[in-house]
């Protein structure tokens, strides 16, 4: 039969799976998982992607699309990865290596991860049938795909969706982010600095003085969900603000407005008609996710409100395979 | 001959221009200006348009394409405005209504006239063979167009591109805009606003206290380069900046960083390779034009520095003639 494959190449894992190539919205026929491990050399690497394609397309005839989806900031359309903190490369001539190894056979190409996954909710999840999207997956990090006028917005350095690192902030006191700017929404929403944040209010830093920080460990809502301090996650955040804890609802209030405010400024430029949520973070702060929404009626310019709603997403980890293995068969950024 | 037809329709003046068909770089063949005037009824003004359309395509053979920028915002891609401040129109079936006046021999679109002049600028001036550009215009108020993989990204309800609508401000004193909401760029460094703040901080406002007042009456540079308070223009104050004057260097640095951080977040979203800024208060401020790009490269994500450009708009006044008729030649949001 003849196939499409997609492939997720993540900070942890390597994922692949194969899809009847006549049907966009095709279950995965095979699936694959291993875990990307130590050995992180670009040489490596590939030659494992390859091995799992060339597994991946044992039963397939013909010429294969294979799109990898890939946590990476690419620098062009031909999969050159210009920086990947996940996997520790800069400047790796990655979609032309691969190509190489894999021969004539397979029709290659390399997307952001994602950009793969917001594809995916557009052929087969969230936003099918929208000609304009805007996909924003908050976890970690903050990462962000559009779609303009049906197709993959890719950019002219293939970065386009950088939404983590617009500034919201760019006063002298603006957050650092890993990115070496300062200010940039990341800083302030993505899972690894919230944590940070949630640690410091509770335990009381510098700036919380010693008898708030007293009272945030008797008293604090989330903290009595978790048990422990030590054990305060989004989680028990969003549900201490859902019980109408006043930290934890004014915490999530500053985050909400924050995040509202770069996504309203996205939905300006861009007019999209659906916004898709979702990523490890909002998936699991449902009070979180409502107080963005009802943010969201406030920034966002009205006449772009006319026709938009927000969804959750709703493929999950599947997204990025489905989604690379579409743009691969429909030819984007193909690396002849 | 065959021809196509653009058409700009402004609050001020309705112009148009026939252009050979064949070539879509070519100067206009026969030009028309006239002022839009006090009767401003949709059907007068329908009516108006279309006798230009029809003197214009008098010499004209076969089917025509009419493209119309008009300065309104657009709900569809039919051509309803939704609301024009500069004709005072609100839900107005603008295409459809000329598209039946001018019958079946024209086939038409019309597009926001920033649209319209964004293609211009791409088709025949400063962003020509570019596949992604942003075009700001900064006059009274601050318009955007975008052109994403080599397509105008018009946005679901025809409003991609408000870039003068992004939130830099969102506390409670955020100022108010003309769009209804609050901390709107366009509130801070559009010219009307702008012409606003000059006055006031050199009247001195009572913020600025009588004795700074005072200070700023007889020793300001702008002033003494306008004659008198009440002449000075931003070119002035432009004027004043590039000779090192503290007041105007620290107004325009507070201006030309909250641009800044409007576009450098527009690009880390769009990676545009190509920035062109035009409208009518950059292009007489050119020591302003000059901050903006200095603090861009500093807010904006360095991946998309890499392969980017500022440049200035070229076409001036003719851009949205070119560029409407091209689209409409192109069968954009044609009216059928």
């Amino acid at each position: 039969m003849t196939l499409r494959i997609g492939i997720d190449l993540g900070g942890s894992n390597l994922r692949g799976a194969a899809f009847d190539a006549g049907d966009v919205a095709a279950p995965a026929q095979w699936a694959q998982r291993e875990m990307v491990g130590t050995d992180r050399r670009p040489e490596a690497i590939i030659e494992r992607v390859a091995a799992m394609v060339d597994r991946l397309a044992a039963d397939g005839t013909g010429p294969i699309d294979v799109g990898v989806g890939i946590a990476a900031m690419l620098r062009d359309r031909r999969g050159t990865v210009a920086v990947s903190p996940h996997l520790g490369w800069r400047d790796v001539a990655f979609g032309e290596l691969l190509a190489a190894r894999l021969g004539s056979r397979f029709r290659l190409g390399v997307y952001n991860d994602v950009n793969a996954i917001t594809w995916g909710e557009h052929v087969a999840g969230a936003a099918r049938g929208c000609r304009d999207v805007l996909a924003v997956y908050v976890g970690t990090g903050i990462g962000g795909g559009i779609i303009a006028n049906g197709q993959l917005l890719e950019g002219s350095t293939n970065c386009a969706g950088e939404i983590g690192h617009v500034k919201v902030r760019w006063d002298d006191d603006a957050a650092p982010c890993a990115c070496g700017g300062r200010g940039c929404v990341e800083a302030y929403v993505g899972g690894s600095y919230l944590e940070k944040r949630i640690a410091r209010e509770i335990t009381g830093g510098k700036r919380n003085g010693g008898a708030r920080a007293r009272l945030a460990r008797e008293n604090n809502a989330a903290v009595q969900l978790a048990g422990s301090i030590e054990r305060v996650t989004p989680s028990h955040v969003d549900q201490a603000a859902t019980t109408g804890d006043e930290w934890a609802l004014g915490l999530w209030t500053d985050v909400a407005t924050l995040l509202a405010i770069a996504l309203g400024n996205a939905l300006a430029i861009l007019d999209s008609e659906r916004l898709v949520l979702g990523g490890g973070l909002l998936s699991r702060t449902p009070m979180l996710f409502e107080l963005v929404e009802t943010a969201l009626l406030v920034v966002t310019p009205h006449p772009i409100l006319e026709r938009f709603d927000v969804v959750a997403a709703e493929l999950g980890d599947n997204a990025g395979l489905v989604g690379a293995a579409a743009l691969a068969a429909d030819g984007v950024a193909r690396i002849e």
